[in-house]
C-alpha cells in the first residue's frame, strides 16, 4: 500500500490532531496547507520557492489542465509532476467546481456536465466522473478528487439534495474509475450545502468510499464563517478517525484554526497567492495591505520574525515600492511571505497539539488575529 | 582613484577589445551587457537571479525611481544598492529620454525640462541637469549620467543641432553637479542624431568631461541599423581608447556584435525581459515565439547547450504552455534565459577576442543567426 495515514498525536485538551499521510511522492505531516498551483505553477513561483517556504503538497486543477495545455499533453511530458518539475505530492481536484463556477453555460445531467469553454472561443466539453478520473489519470497527481456537484448556500434544499444525490451517484462512478492504480487515490467528497439532515446523510453515505482520505465540499463558498464552522462540528464525529479530512477551498489564518479545531487536517486555497499580488501580506495579527502610504518609508519587514526570503531580506518600503508600480516581483516577495505565513501557522498549530495546549493557542491566537 | 579602466587585449583581427571597469561596487568585464532594472527591480526577477546568470552591473532608471518611489525614499533606504538588495555596480540614466519619450506635456528651455508625469493625475515636475545629478546622487549609483536632449531621426538637422548644443551647455552643469563625489562618475553622452558633422562635433566637445567612460546616445531610436553602425564607425576612433563606451539602449544580439566591432564596450536594454514576458526566446540562432504551436509537445529545452535555469529545467512544452495561460513564471524563465543568452553572447566575443578571431566569429554568428 503506497498509501498511509497514521494519527501521531491528539491534544488533550482540545482533541485536535497531528498526522501523518504517506504518498507515492513523499509524506504530508498534517494538519497541512496545500498552495494552489492551478495550471501547473503557483503564480509567479519557482518549484524552489515553493518547497523551501516548506509547502509539502500541491493542489493542481484538472479543469484549467484539461482546457490547457491539455491532459494528454501533460500526459506526453511523463505527468505533471515532471512537466512542472514538482517532486512532492500533487493533489487534483475534480473539475466539478471550475464547470459550476467557471463556465459561461453548463448542462448538467446524471451523465455528467457540459460546458462551454471560456477560452477556444466558447467550444463545448463534456465531463463526467469516468472523463475526470481519465483526466486526474493522465496528469498523475497522487490524490485525485471525485466528480461532485457543488451548489451555493442560497439554493433551495430540494436543489441542494438533488445535488447531492447527484454527487453520490457520481462519486460511485468515480470510484470505480478510479480502481486498478496503486500510485493515485480517491478523496471522495461530502457534500450536503448547509443543511444539517443533507450533510449528515452525505457523511453517512460517502464514508464507504474513502479508503485513505475524505474531503468536505460545498463550503466557504458564500456562506456565513459561523455556518461553516457548525457543518464542520457536525461531521466531526461522523467521519473516520483513521483518514484526513480535506476542507476544500479554505486557507484564511482563522478559518485554518477553527477548522483544526474541528477535526480538518489538510486545507488548499488560491487566498495567500491572489491577494499577494494584489499587495495584502498575510500575518499573525491579520492582514496588511500594503499598498497603504504609511509603509512608504517603513524599512522594517513585511512581519516581524518571519523566517522567509520576503522578511529575510526586503522592507515594507520596498515592497510597497513594488506593488505600487505594478512590478511583479512585489507579488512574487507577497506569495512566498503568505505561504510561509500559513506554513508557520500550521507549525505553531502543530506544536501546540503536541504539547495539549491547543485550546490555549486558539485564544491567544484570536487575541492577536484581526479578521 | 575609486573607478579605473583599462584595457585588457585588443584582437588582432577586428581591432574590438576587452577590458576591465572598476567601480566601488566591483569590477566589470566589458564588452558587458546591462540588464535594465527601470524601477529598482529586474521585472519579474530577484537580484540572486540576476546575479546567477551572470550580470555584472544594472542599469536603472531616474526618471520613474524620481516619481516612484521617490529619490528621497530610495536615500532614506540607504540608497539604491541597499534599497533593492543589489551590490554589484548600478548605471543610472539621467531621466532625459524618459522625459522626451513618456511625457505627455514637455516644455524645453536652456533652463531644463518641465513636464506632466503620467502618475499623479499629470502634474507638472521640473529636471535640470543639476536636479537630474541630485536625484543621481541620491539614488547613489556607481555610475551617473548627463541630462542630456534626445532627438528622434526624424527631425531637421537645425534641430537636432539645437538639441545637440543644448545637451553640451547642459553636460557643463551636469559635470559640474557631479563634482565632489568619490563613489560616482558622471558618463557624458555624445549627441548628434545621424548626421556626421554633427556627430564628429559632439564627440570633439564632449569628450574633455570625459573621465572614464563615455555614452553614444540618441541612436536606436528609429533609425536603420546601417545608420546606426555609420555613426558608430564614425565616432570609434573619436572617442578616448583608454576608457569604455557605452552604447545606450541596445540589446538584440546582432547589434551587440556590430557595436563591439566598432569599438562599444557596454550596452543596455529591456529588450532581453520585454520580449521574454511576450514569449520571446532569444538564441543565438534568432528568437523564438514559444506562443508557436509547434511547440506544444516539444520536451526539448527553449535552447540547446544553454546552462540557464529555464534550459536546464523545463521544456519548450512547459514554457509555451505558462506563456499561453498568461503565467508569470513563463515570463520569469525567459526573462532568465534571454539574459544568459546575451551574458553567454558576449562571453563569447571575448573569448573570440582573446584569441584574435574576433572577426571570424562575427562571420559565424550571422551565419547562425536570422534577424
Amino acid at each position: 500500500m503506497k498509501f498511509k495515514y497514521e494519527v501521531l498525536k491528539v491534544c488533550k485538551q482540545s482533541g485536535a490532531r497531528i498526522g501523518k499521510l504517506t504518498t507515492p511522492h513523499g509524506v504530508i505531516e498534517t494538519p497541512v496547507f496545500m498552495p494552489v498551483g492551478t495550471l501547473g505553477t503557483v503564480k509567479s513561483l519557482s518549484p524552489e520557492e515553493v518547497e523551501e517556504v516548506g509547502s509539502q503538497i500541491l493542489l493542481s486543477n484538472t479543469y484549467h489542465l484539461y482546457l490547457r495545455p491539455g491532459h494528454e499533453v501533460v500526459k506526453a511530458a511523463g505527468g505533471l509532476h515532471r512537466f512542472m518539475r514538482w517532486n512532492k505530492p500533487i493533489l487534483t481536484d475534480s473539475g466539478g467546481f471550475q464547470v459550476f463556477s467557471l463556465s459561461s453555460f453548463r448542462k448538467v445531467t446524471d451523465a455528467g456536465c457540459e460546458f462551454a469553454s471560456p477560452l477556444d472561443g466558447g467550444a463545448h466539453h463534456f465531463i463526467s466522473p469516468e472523463k475526470s478520473i481519465e483526466i486526474q489519470r493522465a496528469l498523475g497527481s497522487d490524490i485525485m478528487m471525485a466528480f461532485d456537484e457543488c451548489t451555493s448556500p442560497d439554493v433551495t434544499e430540494k436543489k441542494a439534495k438533488e445535488a447531492m444525490e447527484r454527487t453520490l451517484y457520481w462519486l460511485d462512478r468515480s470510484y470505480k474509475a478510479a480502481q486498478g492504480t496503486e500510485d493515485q487515490i480517491l478523496f471522495p467528497i461530502v457534500q450536503g450545502n448547509v443543511h444539517r439532515a443533507l450533510r449528515e446523510e452525505s457523511a453517512r453515505r460517502t464514508v464507504p468510499y474513502a479508503k485513505c482520505g475524505i474531503a468536505i465540499g460545498g463550503l466557504s463558498v458564500g456562506e456565513p464563517k459561523p455556518v461553516m464552522y457548525e457543518m464542520l462540528e457536525l461531521l466531526n464525529p461522523l467521519l473516520p478517525k483513521d483518514m484526513p479530512r480535506y476542507l476544500m477551498g479554505v486557507g484564511s489564518m482563522d478559518c485554518i484554526v477553527e477548522g483544526v479545531l474541528r477535526g480538518v487536517d489538510m486545507f488548499d486555497c488560491v487566498l495567500p497567492t491572489r491577494i499577494a499580488r494584489n499587495g495584502t501580506a498575510m500575518t499573525l495579527k491579520g492582514d496588511l495591505n500594503l499598498r497603504n502610504a504609511k509603509y512608504k518609508e517603513d524599512f522594517s519587514p513585511v512581519e516581524e520574525g518571519c523566517d522567509c526570503y520576503c522578511c529575510r531580506n526586503y522592507t515594507k518600503a520596498y515592497v510597497r515600492h513594488l506593488i505600487t508600480s505594478d512590478e511583479i516581483f512585489g507579488g512574487r516577495l507577497l506569495s512566498i511571505h503568505n505561504i510561509r505565513a500559513l506554513h508557520r501557522l500550521t507549525a505553531q498549530i502543530k506544536n501546540a497539539i503536541a504539547e495539549d495546549r491547543f485550546g490555549d493557542f486558539v485564544k491567544r491566537f484570536f487575541d492577536e488575529y484581526q479578521a
